[in-house]
């Protein structure tokens, strides 16, 4: 099964990979890794989560927006090397998760990106993970993801 | 003399490594690179610091926060390569500390980390660095670490 | 033309390397990638823009701020490896950006060292890129930078 029929089955489609906005690239490869720029929760082209953890968004909100922002780095990943079956390992996922005072559950949140990593590539999606709490994210995101990829 | 006599020699037990409590793993080697996910300063199991600087704690208390989180980070990278002598070169640490308004110590905090390193490494253990300030830490952490290294 | 005479031509002035102040370097390779430590907005030694955005300084502050830290950093890329015509890539920015509440365009200041590169490396100096805000950073610096670059 191929992982565009695999994301089919789950039922997910990857959106259109989000386009930078200014002098940087969606991705950059050296040697077999692949570093892929900051991607926030996009769907359709706009924010539909916004806020801070621990004060606008429950958990669950920011677990489902950590998932629909690996989507949106899971796109970039197949634009820049063509199909998702050259990932040969997730390296690193650092997650931010916009966070208000007192909110300590950030590796709840980050679990919505980590979880669809593991359900779609098995072994390969297992990955080293960090997960912070940032004061603010661009456009008032409440989660920015950034992966690190080994590809084939 | 091993690593394992000079820690000993040091006075310092590693701690049994970190579990990780989602889907990702420890670490994840990628060419001779060693990707080490986020490790917070767990004694026994528990957090015995807790806060942030500038406000719950004093820098000696952080300093000491991050001696301990990089310990964990050594426990993982000696389950996952076999033993401290594979270590090549620490490349990278990046160190978040939980930071109140007006704290502005962060590097004062993470030196608590990058002393160990340098002290049972030597040149080796020397690498570039980060340290920034975040809104919050998981389970309310003072100093979380992010490493990288590579491996023989 | 050489980077020297380019750096010139665009009125740009390296800084000395800043040198660390604690016990690690101010860069580390790893086969071809070069992983520079966080760089300040130094001048002359000196931070001469300081505070968060949204509360102390405008973006426009800030995108100076980004440049002149991504100064500091090429700085100390041409003293590791002898000229920047060694560059290969710039891989990865992590751009992270002092954030007052409800700050959130970390991008627009993030894009002052973008753009520096860009304008010096052409396509070589597109990376991939993460902006976040932080909750403070070192001696109240405005912006620091994480980079790493493929070297030849």
């Amino acid at each position: 099964m191929s992982f565009d029929e695999k994301l089919k089955q789950l039922g997910i489609e990857l959106p259109p990979p989000p386009k930078p906005v200014a002098t940087y690239v969606p991705a950059v490869q050296a040697g077999d890794l692949l570093f892929v720029s900051g991607v926030l929760p996009f769907q359709d082209g706009k924010l539909t989560i916004e806020g801070k953890l621990g004060r606008d968004l429950t958990v669950e909100q920011g677990y489902e927006a950590a998932r629909i922002a690996v989507l949106n780095a899971l796109a970039i990943v197949r634009s820049q090397v063509g199909a998702l079956s050259r990932v040969k390992q997730i390296v690193k996922l650092v997650g931010h998760v916009a966070s208000a005072e007192g909110f300590v559950q950030q590796p709840a949140v980050i679990n919505g990106a980590s979880d669809l990593l593991v359900k779609l590539f098995g072994e390969a999606g297992r990955h080293a993970r960090v997960a912070v709490g940032a004061a603010q994210l661009p456009l008032n995101a409440p989660v920015e993801l950034e992966i690190i990829l080994q590809v084939s």
